[in-house]
C-alpha cells in the first residue's frame, strides 16, 4: 500500500469549505486505489494572521516541506487588505511558493462541452479551448531585488521593483514547459516583451537555445500585448504557453476567464523535487464564505493534479477527473455555473454527488 | 484662419497607405472648418533605419517637436525584428514618446453597433462597450534604470529591468485620468498589483490621495490579474481605466480586441504642453502592406483625436467621427470588418467614401 502525507491548507473565505470536499474525495479515491493518505491540516493566510500573527507560520511551512504534497484552498479577504506588506495573506503565499521551491505553475484553461455556455465568448470561439499556461512562479518582478521605497533626486517618493531573470531560472521553467507541450499537442508559445525589456530578451534567447533539445515541439514567440489579444481573438491557436511570473499572473487569469467557469479551474505548482503545491485558481470569495455556495470542483480537480503531478498516481487522478465529468453530466451545478435545465446544488451537496461518481 | 503644422510619420508596412487617407480627410475637413494645415512628412521606424541608419532621426524628432501635433501610421516589420535594441523600430517609437514628453496614452475601446458582430464576445456582452484606457507612457519598466545584462554570483547570464514610479509621475497621469473620467461617465478604475509590488503600492497611495480633489469621480482599485479577467467577464463595468506603462500595454490591447475591430481603434498620447502623438493602435501589418487592403479608419479616427485632444478643434473632430460612422452606415467595409451584406472595399476606396461624408 502506497502511503503519503498530505498537508491541507484550508486558508480563508471559502477555502475551508472547498478543501473539506476535496479531502473527502481524496479519502474515498485512496481507499479504492489502495493508497493511504495522512492528512495534516495547518493554518495559513488571514486565519494564520489572526491566530499566530504571521501569514505563514514556521510550523506550517515545515509541515508542508515534510509532506508529499500540499493542497491549498484560498487565502485573503477584505479584513487584511490594508495590512502592511509582511502581514498580508498574499505574502504568506509568496513565502510558501519560495519555501517549497515550486517554480513552475501549471494552469490549464479548458472549456468543457457541458459548460460552453458559461463563457462570455461566442460558442464557436470557446468550444474546444484547451490550453495550459506554464508560469514561472518564484522569480522575476515578484522577488527581484532591489525593491522598496525611497526618494529620488527631487526628494520625491518613489516605489520600485526589479524584473530579473537568470539563465538557469529561465532554462528550468522552459524545460518544464517543453515537457508539458510534448505530452500535450507539441506546440509551445513563449510570451515575452523582448522588443522592450532586457529580461525578456534573455528569456527569448534561452528558450530559443533550448528548443533544439525538443525537436518534436513546435516553438513560437509572442509579445505579451499580442498574446492578451490573441487569447480573445482565437484561443484555440494555443496549446501550451510559457511566460514569466507577472505576465503569467495576468495571462493565466485572462485565459481562465475565457472558460467562464473559474470555479472549475485547478492549478499545480511544482519544483525540482520536494512537495508540489496544488490550489484552485479562484480566490477566497469572502462574500459567499460560509454560505455553502462555493464551487468545490476547482479544488477537487486540484486534488487530481496533486495525484498526477505531485505523486505520479495517474489512475487515481483519472478517477477523480472522471467523477467530476460524470457529476456534471448528471446535471449538478453550483451557482457560478448554473444554467436552466440543470440542478442547482450547494458546496456540500456537490461534494456528495462527486463521491457517488468516484 | 487657424493654422497648424502637422508632422506626418507614415512609418512602415501599411503605415503610408493609412496615413495618406488620413491626410486627405484632414485636408478636406480643414477647408470646411476654416483651418489651415501645413504637413511635414518625415521618416521614422524601419524605413528610417533603412534610409538613415537610426529608427528616429534627429530631424524627425525636431520637426515633430516644432509642430502642433504628430500623426503616426505604424512602425516595424519582420525585416528589423532581429536588430539590436538601439536599432529596432520600436526603440524609435519609445524615443519619440519620451522626446515629446507624451506621458498619457488614451486608448478608447468602443464597440460600434454596426460592428458588434466582429467581436468574439457574445452580442449581449459586447454591445455597448465604451471604455477608455489611460496608460502611463513614459515611465515604469519601459524606462526604469538600472536595466541591461550582466552576470550573477554564480557567473550566470542575467537580464534585468526596473519598474519605478515617482510620486509626480503617478500624480500627473492620475490627474489626466480623473479629468478624462469626469468628461465621460465619472467612473475611474485604477489597476495595479499593490498586493505584491512596491511600485504599485505607491501608485495606489497617490491615486487614492488625489481622489479627494475629484469628488465627482467614483474611484475604484483593481489588481491587474483581476482586471484581465473582468474585461472579459463584463467589460461594461468599466468606464475609464488608469494604469502603468506595462499593464496598460497589455490591458489596452486586450480591451481593444474585445471590440473585434482593432482596425477601427485610434489612440492619443499627450503631455503637459507641446505636440501630442496620435496613432492607430494596430501595427504595421507587413503581410498586407502595399496591397490596398488595410483599414484606414483607425488612422482617420486618430486624426479626429488629434483635432480634439491635440488642437482643441472639437467641431472638426466631430465632423470626422460623424463621417466615419456615416461611411459604416452606408455599408462600406474593409476586409477586417467585412460581413455578408456589406460592401467590401480597399484602403483607398474607403478613404474616398469617408471624404464623401466629411
Ligand atoms: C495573491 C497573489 C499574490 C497571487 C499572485 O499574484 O501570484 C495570485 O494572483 C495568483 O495568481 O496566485
Ligand atoms: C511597439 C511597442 C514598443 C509598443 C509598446 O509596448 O508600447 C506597442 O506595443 C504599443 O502599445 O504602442
Amino acid at each position: 500500500e502506497r502511503s503519503y502525507t498530505l498537508t491541507l491548507l484550508p486558508g480563508d473565505g471559502i477555502g475551508p469549505e472547498v478543501v473539506a470536499v476535496a479531502k473527502d474525495v481524496l479519502s474515498l479515491t485512496a481507499s479504492l486505489e489502495g493508497i493511504k493518505f495522512h492528512f495534516k491540516e495547518m493554518p495559513m493566510g488571514g486565519s494564520a494572521l489572526d491566530a499566530a500573527g504571521v501569514p505563514l507560520p514556521d510550523e506550517t511551512l515545515d509541515t508542508a516541506k515534510g509532506s508529499d504534497a500540499v493542497l491549498l484552498g484560498a487565502i485573503g479577504g477584505y479584513k487584511w487588505d490594508k495590512n502592511e506588506k509582511h502581514l498580508k495573506p498574499e505574502t504568506g503565499l509568496l513565502q510558501l511558493r519560495v519555501g517549497l521551491g515550486v517554480y513552475a505553475n501549471l494552469r490549464p484553461a479548458v472549456v468543457l462541452p457541458q459548460l460552453v455556455h458559461a463563457s462570455t465568448l461566442k460558442k464557436e470561439v470557446a468550444e474546444g479551448v484547451d490550453l495550459m499556461v506554464v508560469r514561472e512562479l518564484t522569480g522575476g518582478i515578484y522577488f527581484g531585488k532591489p525593491r522598496g521605497f525611497g526618494t529620488n533626486d527631487n526628494n520625491e517618493d518613489i516605489g520600485f521593483n526589479t524584473e530579473l531573470y537568470s539563465a538557469s531560472e529561465i532554462d528550468r521553467i522552459a524545460r518544464v514547459a517543453f515537457e508539458v507541450a510534448r505530452k500535450r499537442n507539441g506546440k509551445l508559445c513563449s510570451v515575452d516583451k523582448a522588443n522592450v525589456l532586457e529580461a525578456s530578451m534573455l528569456w527569448r534567447k534561452r528558450v530559443t537555445m533550448l528548443a533544439s533539445e525538443y525537436p518534436d515541439v513546435e516553438l513560437s514567440h509572442m509579445y505579451v500585448d499580442n498574446a492578451a489579444m490573441q487569447l480573445i481573438r482565437d484561443p484555440k491557436q494555443f496549446d501550451t504557453i510559457v511566460t514569466n511570473n507577472i505576465f503569467g499572473d495576468i495571462l493565466s487569469d485572462e485565459a481562465s476567464m475565457l472558460t467562464g467557469s473559474i470555479g472549475m479551474l485547478p492549478s499545480a505548482s511544482i519544483g525540482e523535487s520536494g512537495p508540489g503545491l496544488f490550489e484552485p485558481i479562484h480566490g477566497s470569495a469572502p462574500d459567499i464564505a460560509g454560505q455553502d455556495k462555493a464551487n468545490p470542483l476547482a479544488t477537487v480537480l486540484s486534488a487530481a493534479m496533486l495525484l498526477k503531478y505531485g505523486l505520479g498516481e495517474e489512475s487515481a487522478a483519472q478517477r477523480i477527473e472522471a467523477a467530476v465529468i460524470e457529476t456534471l453530466n448528471r446535471g449538478f451545478r453550483t451557482g457560478d455555473i448554473f444554467s436552466s435545465g440543470t440542478t442547482l446544488v450547494g458546496c456540500k451537496r456537490m461534494g456528495e454527488e462527486v463521491l457517488k461518481c468516484v
